[in-house]
């Protein structure tokens, strides 16, 4: 949406088109992948999907939720890591998607890309659609949810350390590296020392529980090949999944 | 300290004492185990630590934030499910925090029996911590994240679903049995037949995606000495940590 | 509804039945009575109510509206006082009732143990009727304005200092020992000896404004009998205003 | 202040000048009383105060908090009564006391006419004060508390029914007499015929708990005389509260 | 309707009147005009424009939005100045405006004297008109922007210097003088000597950018026959107005 | 920063750099300009900027304020604008400028390609800097306002209308045509027909006042040469009024 005129909205509007949001973070994502790795990899899947279904993206949402330390970010004391407020982002997604359903749109698929956004997503879909008519449908997915045990495997061998810390790791340097190779400096690539793991969350952090370099496990793994072998992937799913549960629903 | 007066309190604070925070929901739990599940459990857990290190138990904060369709509660349609906005939430834990911290107390264990208040006490701690002296500290804990892979082989074996189905399942209900056995109703347990698994949201759920007696997994297999298993386990790591990370601090 | 399950509330939808929500706070109630005393109350008279109109009672609110220094409670400088601002409770309230009333809920009784609740339980309800069906009712109580002159008369000689300064004195104490005795400690009940009486607010407060011990009256008179007289007039209202004025609604 | 230059205030910022703030509301006052009544008794209180202590007197605040049906107003249905809600009233009453804060001022004399304002105005006050200098004092005034029983008795005879119903009666309707006597009609004086009287409020409100004319209680024994009567005394009050409480506190 | 009982506003709104909103600010306005002069002037219109057209005004909004350094007002450091966040007047309006939609009333006209308004007033229509039938209608007037070229040219000759600095200038004053001439101290009225002009906003604005006497450009050339002048043309085109898009939508 | 990793930003501040936001909208731009045009030009603008002075680009900010329909915008009807409340941007802004001072910055130049969002920065910027070191500075810039009438002389020869509705016209598409021009699509430009010009605004807008193909004035005459001057104009400015005004502070 960003680079169409309004009157290519109009158009899609009549043909009934599914909007895409991608919503990521500000976050840092260790010495060598950008702040906003978190916005590009799923408005990357969203252009995938979006060639192979009828859907417009609307400009992403670029600030996401606070980064937890435990789960991959590291906390908000990294520089550069730049975060929202619940009440901030439950405003924010709420007012955009309203403005969309209000333009008559009925379908959307919400693509997140940080984890911390995840509960917060469904509170404003829900909220937003509250003010508009009965028929409106939404898909909020979490792109790494979608990948099966095989590519996993595929991926990681049997080496795969959970979603929960696999932050500016294998996969998102491997997806960077699939998307957006000109943004990744893979000779800055660093795989986590050591730092303190914990099973709960200490406020404030002490220093000792944070990945010096900001990459909780390992990046070094990584290769374009993995990177397009998720992709694929998550894009595949993404578009069986809108055939199934967003474009066949009887309401529509 | 809904049942001490203030003098009690007064006491607390002048010997240093913790305070714990129970953070639960009113929220489905089959049809054998009762709504305050998520309190009942956290605040059981938090009476057994409390007699091992100084610690005073606020009352406990008995609704909490929206139930997930896919992680357990099955989403906010069963009848009883109750439940705050982010805002609501995150204002109301604030709140109670920045009295708690106006009164003098610098130690906080926030113990939480509610998956989908994760994040947001996080935001609520640090927002309370912002009006105070900087040395007050606190311990965040999802309680079954600290159960060891011994002691889940030990309850469940080969069959262990992952936490995020594990709702008033194998866990919970053993959990209860061994803390409040006059709430179970071991004779209405039923196992989960059958509903879709899906990585991702619909909004608004269909049909087809939410446990019928809201039960995602099985609670037949739930005994009290399962539970007494599971808290033994909690209450142990809580202790360790609380000695560890929150008594120790050199700033106290 | 806190033991109750998610089948039990069903069954209670389908019956119609009114919910009871006590309102109270957590706040200082002298040296003989538990911080939580005005949620006690209106609890132990909602149990009462409940065995005369088909009835269930939702989870407490323990967490009420700042303290006032004059009408009782004495402020917010007592140790173990924990309130919430007013946009914090009614919020809270707001989305608890609104969830009750999305669960098809339609006639509430709202039963309140601490004075300053008062005009925002109003707000509240009112915001939540407004997503929902013309056809829900609520009944609002204030517990202590039910008691009449001739129970006043009974219980206190010619001795009544006025509802606004019976804080932790011979009313609330005497509930107390009838509806939960082991949590009176009637041998540390002191009667406020000397603070000065205003007819207006100072803020920030002068220490000879608040009272000593958190008793501006006098508690040394209370008794189980008279707990009883009170408890049993407040209940008998109750049912007859629930039975005129919330059963007897037209739109019912 | 309305009418004032900023040089004006200036001065009186130097002078170290106490500032008042009326907060009263537009709200039914019968057939015969006009509906900022509640603004133009605190108003013309503070003037009279403003001739015997330094003190200017800010913009009044002409909106305030909803009605209540049984304390007088009779609620948000009359034409006319046009409230808000306490966040707004907090967030206007806190703004307006931070801004004058933040000029210097650092005693206020905050005086409503309206019942319904009583509590949030302490919060509000609180909430200002926080983020300024602790050396900040104020006197929050409901200018009906201050008459003593030897006026009220003066003024009433035997036949006082107590504040909570004395809207739009004997007292206000005297002190319009006294401060406004053009804005009132005195041949459009109608005593309160009948409605039901409640000791607990319904929502919505029946028919018959509402008074007619709004007038819940009599006005037409309302004279010029009680006006000055009441008045007199209330600024009597006042004058003697702001030396002893306002001016003579240690830390200015 | 500060001065109408609750019948004459009942009978206004039998008659379909319009209701009028002015909307100004407490804001310095020179050494020799009142802080309530963006009050003042829309109140003025408006009683005049009531004179022709079946309207009725409601008790105006004194506080405003903050003042900006460079159109004007010269920001929040002069004494007096005091203002509104956004949040805070947004909801205000709202909230008045809402109240006043509930009681029937279906065409407003807003008026604002305080340029910095401007945006936030459309807002609070539009939200206020959410709850209520489609057939609301209302005007926002800044008054300023209804004054053609031809006035400009007799009031100003060839000197006109923007209405954005126009602040406390020549026609404020002629108004005032014209409106309320007791209020105008025209002795002390000074032009601005000097002060660095900008075209972007440094925030906190440094000494040298603030208008010293907060009149950023003249008021000496004031007269009351040029304030006689602007206030009967904007008098004459929102007459105008009114009946044109007011009173003859098809929709009444 | 978008591109950034979180070490590039560790050094960006030890170097003292500024920080640039551009803060735009998600608004119609005409046939023939691309909905985010109003980012496209401040983001643009300031890449040359951070050419001549030691700078970083945020994430720019996407959606804006309600577009008006008189200055420009025409209003939030037509399809893909998309716009946040005031609540909503002011809390955005706060969020992102208060991370980033956290992080240690202390210089920012904030540059807005949307009118309507004027306001609400300067209120953003100063609650960001309340919880902050004193030393922070800010410069707010409309990039219009900065263009000398020499230019626009140059630009428009005697045929400028007033930047209030040269909204998708002769600058912001010669601007494009310098900075975007794969995203300007000349051959569907369209000047206005026409639509009625008012000097209000009415709510809800009738049709005949917005433009019909959302460009109030006219497109035809923009080159990219204009584009060039203009944008030449905005950054030579801009280099100024940082030297002058950012770093030249006393306090830096």
């Amino acid at each position: 949406m960003e680079k169409m005129t309004w009157k290519d909205v109009q158009i899609a509007r009549t043909e009934n088109c599914i909007v895409a949001v991608a919503i990521g973070s500000t976050e840092q994502h260790g010495p060598h992948l950008p702040l906003c790795t978190d916005v590009y990899i799923p408005l990357g899947i969203a252009e995938r999907v979006a060639s192979r279904v009828k859907m417009i993206i609307a400009p992403p949402i670029t600030y996401g939720y606070y980064s937890q330390v435990r789960s991959g970010g590291g906390g908000e004391k990294f520089p550069g890591t730049t975060s929202l407020r619940s009440a901030t982002l439950v405003q924010l997604m709420t007012d955009v998607l309203d403005a969309l359903m209000r333009h008559g749109f009925k379908r959307f698929l919400i693509l997140s890309g940080h984890y911390e956004n995840s509960q917060l997503i469904g509170e404003s879909v829900q909220k937003a659609m509250e003010s508009h008519a009965a028929d409106v449908h939404a898909l909020v997915v979490n792109y790494w949810e979608l990948i099966t045990p095989k590519i996993i495997n595929e991926v990681y061998g049997s080496d795969f350390p959970g979603w929960e810390i696999e932050h500016a790791g294998v996969a998102e340097t491997s997806m960077m590296m699939a998307l957006r190779p000109e943004l990744v400096r893979s000779e800055l690539i660093q795989d986590n020392t050591s730092n303190r793991k914990l099973e709960y969350d200490i406020i404030p952090p002490p220093e000792d529980i944070i990945p010096k370099n900001g990459v909780p496990w390992k990046a070094s793994l990584a290769t374009r090949g993995k990177g397009e072998l998720l992709i694929h992937e998550a894009v595949d799913k993404i578009v069986e999944a809108v055939n199934r549960d967003l474009m066949d629903t009887k309401s529509l």
